[in-house]
């Protein structure tokens, strides 16, 4: 792409680098803002700035935070004796918004995947074993991506916390909600029926 | 969707209003930008408030410059005494990919669309008149969008330029090059037919 001004090709460039963003993507998001007031501009830049100086993680359970604590661990009338382990804060913000959960997070910050040089102390595996040395805690529920890396990860720290008295769960895993059994790939329609549960403890909705 | 940040919610909601742009894919680039390092962040940010409050517009074909004559305008190698109309510089930054045209532009900043409410006022039209009364002028190119829009921008430019001695073309209009002409529009397909040129005119490749 030819560009008649460096200032516009800096600006495409900078957006290009952004995930799922493409050099064409990057130009119509660039000349939308050349539309927009020299006020709003700045306000957009200045929040993104804001965004990744002055956020903080939760000292408790890594989630994004403003201060210290997140909301959720600040939270008093959530239960604090539920935790959920999840891989990522997008994973808080996708069960945040089933409104279903009313306890707490664990983000790990990924999950065990040696082909990508990630291994258990590069996750907060260990802060989440003296969390459960310290706290009072009654059920930890699994929401770890159905991936090879994602049961390696469940494995992993469920041998490191088996001392413990504790409820384990994991979030159930088969036929999705709308889709139809002839299209579901082989291993989830066959981890569907091993652990198929009896129709009485069955939730349809609630 | 709850996020636990108001930081992150405001850099969520900012990305959002870009076109094209989700929630989803705002939080996706979000997070992106969260993993990034301070520095390149702050650079993002400092890049798009540059680009917002230093780019001017050429005096001369209203084209993105840095300066006040654009590059094209100023560099000496290109024809100046061809004019490409086109609409906007988005349109400019296509035709300069093609690298098939070596004269220089005039944007227009859109086309008449009454419905809209964009008259021939809110254009730079007047400009574009001014311009072949000052310049020496050979040709002008539209290169317009081939919408009834972009159709009567054409026909309102021409009556207005009809006492100048200057030849005035279009850019061909058919059926697009890899296109089968059982799927393309009536209105394209009857309008090539109309505008058919003599075989040996036809410039199949370069």
């Amino acid at each position: 792409m030819q560009f008649s001004s460096q200032l516009l090709e800096n600006a495409v460039n900078e957006f290009a680098k952004l995930p799922g963003i493409g050099k064409k993507t990057a130009l119509r998001l660039v000349l939308h803002l050349l539309k927009q007031t020299e006020l709003s501009v700045t306000h957009f830049s200045e929040v993104i700035t804001k965004l990744r100086t002055e956020i903080k993680f939760c000292h408790r359970c890594f989630n994004v935070a403003d201060g210290d604590i997140c909301s959720i661990c600040a939270n008093s009338m959530r239960q604090q004796e539920t935790i959920c382990v999840v891989e990522s804060i997008r994973d808080v913000i996708a069960i945040e918004s089933t409104q279903q959960y009313n306890g707490v997070y664990h983000v790990l910050g990924g999950s065990i995947s040696p082909l990508d040089g990630i291994g258990p102390d590069q996750l907060n595996i260990a802060s989440f074993v003296q969390r459960l040395e310290t706290e009072r805690t009654k059920e930890i529920i699994f929401a770890l991506n159905p991936t090879i890396q994602g049961d390696t990860t469940i494995y992993y720290i469920q041998k490191k916390i088996k001392s413990f008295d504790v409820r384990i769960t994991t979030i159930a895993r088969g036929i999705a909600f709308g889709g139809e059994l002839e299209y579901a790939d082989e291993l989830t329609l066959g981890r569907s029926l091993q652990n198929r549960i009896p129709v009485e403890n069955y939730v349809a909705h609630k």
